[in-house]
């Protein structure tokens, strides 16, 4: 089988007149969209108009609910209990909902962002509220996540995990990331990048920060789009992706596939 | 056939530590609820608290949309395009629905609040920004109106309006109600007002300020708790329908049962 | 000389529609007032009422910031950096004197609310923020406080510092109080706490949890009003400590007095 | 005497991680900054920033207040009453205010943005409301207005106005804008806007619209700095002003040498 991935941005990141990434670029690059819901950035006319725009080029919807913290981005722990979080998350893909059903469609997948999404991955009550939310909301919604809490949490509330992979941060052996804090954290040279996707994504392997190759099965790739370069970059993985033959789809499809292949 | 009657009253209208009315007492009261989204009143904590309440006690689920003010509480109009009320209010509605749907259930009904309301029964670029998208989101969903621009563009987009009957406050010749501006508008004697509703419901009748009897053919009764004589009134509103052989019954239920006998 | 103190309680902590706690009844009764700032209560409209009936009454203005947390009322961690606590800060405190400088006078102390209250007790790096942020502005402004970090910052800062009773509250030997989350750490007698305000104020003494008495020389009493049974307390407050032979007054006038007496 | 005139910028105009403008270039440039003050855009941590940079370099410290909707950069008409906007005004300036008194200067002009900026202008209600809220809190602040309501009410609450010259817009006989939604509203042309600054600083006068030459004697220039050509095109403005020999000078300044000269 060729491999299939799916490649996913960050979009809808504005709030009224701030616009933070090109999204009509990225919009051309990936096959599905993590769309802000409101609390970290996002209002209802760029949600509308980002569900618009995926729905008409078939890029996939999915949600990027935050903790409620515009100002921060979503960056901050604003100490929320975890049926706090629980309700955010509902009233945030709640909402993104409305405008799929508008279309005639619905969220495909959840994708916690910022500071809520490094937290679902180590705090255990967070993980389970986040996906006893979007187990009980649609049985069908993939959930996209790291090897951690939430990726188990949401196993264990019957969803599928999309895992995902990072192409600009260095890995350690146990699949996680290497903290921020540390040097080499994250990766600037593009021809590097490129190549960890297409290693990432066609042997399914990662060359770990300690130099050991480590096997890796990701779903989708995320990509960024929040000055040219990264939008360059983002172009030249998918060119290399499909050169390497790769097929880019939208999430759901990928998961499908390899349900199938499987 | 028996009359057969919906109860609805405007709840969840708090916010964090904020509260507005007695909404315990009011659910034993109606059958219906018109729940605060977020934008002039309600947060997630306390719509994910209401629509459980809601859904253990069979009270039907209605979205109760604003414009976005939670200081002016939704009673000033915020000089909105249509496109902005119509995302607004897909947005409001889609983070109700998703509290409902992690209950298995979904938002039955739509009833604009405050200003908003007041404008889609006399603008028809809102109504049908309105309409438009609750007609798009479910074809089932009753849109709650007194008669106006909401009703005529929502039976136009197909969907079924709930005509609700205000038992307090004055009603001229053509339907509508007299301006709380002009002396007489609200009514404040609750015999006056329990009769009232007894006839608008049982007789279908009701006698406007111009003491002329009209015909008024209504699905759903509103009734309000901000304050202790508030809510004994609406309990004594219910008890007197109860005892003069009305039916009280969910929104849902009251336009099923009046498809069927129509 | 007979002794002199401050009555102080919360105010203004509505917000648009909502209201919490008797600002009227409380406002015969205080000497001073901690007025929300638009954080975590307060909108600029209930600031101004404020503002203007406490100087219509003669009752000392006192900046009350919080965390930006309305949805929290300020009770929570948000996590955020010293410098955005002291640039919170200045925005409210700065804010609040707007309305005092409208009527010709100004904001005479701060009083940090909720979490941020307690964190600053504890942290030292809030403390020098907020102390800062107080000294530079205005080198007259008096600081309200317990024994803690912000007492301290305050001090060093050149800043007059005065110290707050709780009436209802239970005491450690070492001056600070019972954690809620112990037994017996809110009293609720309020014979207890008439008694407590009394030996407080004129005694300069109070009893600890563990039995034993310890002096104690508070510059102001906290009351509360957010129940009719507190507004009822807080009233009996006044009353026996004017018959003591207390004198009530504005935190300025009781700081004169006793820089006078010293 | 050579003339002297001020140049002025919004700046602060980002909110959290968003930016609009280059307030780096801009700060070089300008010798007054209208700064935001959270309503419309500005945070705390942004007030602060931008606050401090221009004490460093010298720049005088305006207020910049707007009404308050984040969403729509204030360019939106909230349906406020005239109290409502004395007391957004009061709030805002004040706030501002805490970061200049921290740095031991104070707010120097006020300058409404955005939709409240053109509302003053022909709402003689609001034009009273805020020149109040100015002239009681310092008599000593500057308005910054065109001719209209807002001018007037302020010379007669005996407050010092500044005629603002907006030199990329194109002017009607009385001194009023050409109305944006009008052809030829706005001047695109850089050598025509770097020219009609010349000749209205330097000879004041201002060609019409309708070709009429008309006297105009203006305090302040508005430059703006929301792309790369505008920054070049405030930098270009700056130059030729100098090098026709104005001298460029904060706005207090202006109006001081203007008061002496008189």
């Amino acid at each position: 089988m060729n491999p299939i991935i799916d490649l996913v941005a960050d979009l809808g990141e504005g709030f009224g007149a701030y616009t933070i990434g090109d999204d009509s670029e990225l919009l051309e690059i990936v096959s599905s969209a993590n769309i802000a819901c409101g609390f970290h950035a996002g209002d209802p006319d760029i949600m509308a108009a980002t569900v618009a725009e995926c729905v008409r080029r078939g890029v996939g919807i999915g949600a990027h609910p935050s903790f409620p913290d515009l100002r921060g981005f979503g960056r901050r722990d604003m100490g929320l209990s975890a049926s706090e979080v629980q309700n955010d998350v509902l009233y945030q893909m709640g909402a993104l909902n409305g405008f799929a059903a508008f279309h005639g469609t619905k969220v495909t997948h959840l994708a916690p962002h910022g500071r809520l999404g490094n937290l679902v991955a180590v705090r255990a009550d967070y993980a389970k509220a986040v996906a006893q939310a979007a187990a009980r909301v649609d049985k069908e919604l993939i959930v996209v996540a790291q090897d951690g809490e939430l990726a188990t949490a949401a196993r264990e509330a019957g969803l599928d995990v999309a895992i995902v992979g990072i192409v600009d941060r260095a890995y350690q052996e146990d699949g996680t990331l290497v903290p921020r804090s540390q040097p080499g954290a994250v990766l600037h040279d593009p021809a590097e990048i490129v190549d960890r996707a297409l290693r990432m994504v066609v042997d399914g392997k990662i060359r770990c920060a300690t130099g050991v190759d480590m096997d890796i099965d990701v779903d989708t790739v995320l990509l960024h789009g929040d000055n040219p370069g990264a939008v360059e970059l983002a172009r030249r993985i998918r060119t290399e992706l499909i050169s390497a033959g790769v097929s880019i789809a939208p999430l759901a499809e990928v998961m499908d596939a390899k349900r199938k292949a499987a």
